[in-house]
């Protein structure tokens, strides 16, 4: 038994829609990050970073978005969420969700989370105002050079889909345009219809 | 054959201590950062991102520390740079290598790389002075919760270790006083050590 622990609203929700579409037994465990759970002594002793997603397993404690979702994809192989007995594509995998977790991420990360690296509020204003202009950026590479379509890696869903689909659900908040994005877009329409992603997101919202 | 693109100095010397340590045929070919060789037409088309390391390989290209290491361990298995053959501890390797490049890489490029994320030069600065504390920070958290010792994942030896090593280095230049992270400090010195490392080095500043 697998226990996810998240808080609605972020990047636990692709390992979330992971464990479901993996068909995986598991809890989740919801932190209210308005109420600072994730900073609270019970919380600290799964995950000293203080972040989310957290997967408790019979083993271990497992943190970080790529890693989970890898581990998730190795112990459900029939589910087929990653291309993992190919060197190649399974690293064509890894370096998208690489990016999507150094680049991406981080680039949308300084609109709300901008004093992790600046205590001047002016230089907090600043990097707010470039949030656009960067997650932009980063979202156009992906649809122009990265993404292959109708999947990230292709023919087949993978958990680089739903990496990504977390990600393109904040492009509204970052105020980027996503109607300049075709592929992203369809793209974020298809997973939204889910049945995985339905449930997933019910449960987070509830 | 592979050929790695990095410029000296950049997390590229990872992948490139790997790539010797796996014992692979393998041609570096080095880009000059202060002639904006990344920028160059020429590099775009290996890597859109203008980033290094590149690993061009015979079915394509791939970019981005964590994807370039686990293809490296397992186009050489031999070499035994990874717990491959166990899921749950090829995830605490690769929640390892994601904290560097999503927290740790990202906390010291703030440093000099400032204008990803700001225009304001009040707000880099204010950004700069942040730095040694932030990473400082992050080598107190692997020193206390996340290193096994004597190597990152305990007995072994992994690509953990050249991506520790290779930000572990930035330390000084960070203004974060290594002497206070003894199992960080005696690691670098005891990687700095391996021929393989030192044949990089050479290579990379010659």
């Amino acid at each position: 038994m697998l226990t996810l622990y998240y808080a609605p609203g972020t990047i636990a929700l692709a390992s979330h829609i992971a464990l479901e579409e993996a068909g995986a037994e598991y809890t989740a465990m919801r932190l209210n990050f308005a109420e600072q759970d994730q900073k609270k002594p019970d919380y600290l002793a799964i995950n000293p970073k203080a972040r989310v997603p957290s997967l408790v397993t019979e083993r271990g404690i497992l943190t970080e978005t790529p890693a989970i979702l890898i581990y998730i994809c190795q112990t459900y192989p029939a589910a087929a969420l990653a291309p993992l007995d190919d060197p190649f594509e399974l690293a064509r995998l890894q370096s998208f969700n690489s990016y999507l977790c150094s680049t991406v991420h981080v680039a949308h990360a300084h609109l709300r989370r901008g004093t992790r690296w600046a205590d001047d509020p002016a230089a907090i204003e600043n990097m707010k105002s470039m949030v656009p202009k960067n997650v932009a950026e980063c979202f156009h590479l992906m649809e122009d050079e990265m993404f292959a379509g109708p999947f990230v890696m292709g023919e087949h869903c993978t958990v680089a889909d739903f990496y990504l689909f977390t990600i393109a659900r904040w492009l509204e908040g970052d105020n980027v345009d996503i109607a300049t994005l075709p592929k992203i877009q369809a793209h974020r329409q298809r997973m939204a219809e889910r049945p995985s992603v339905v449930k997933v997101l019910a449960e987070q919202l509830a």
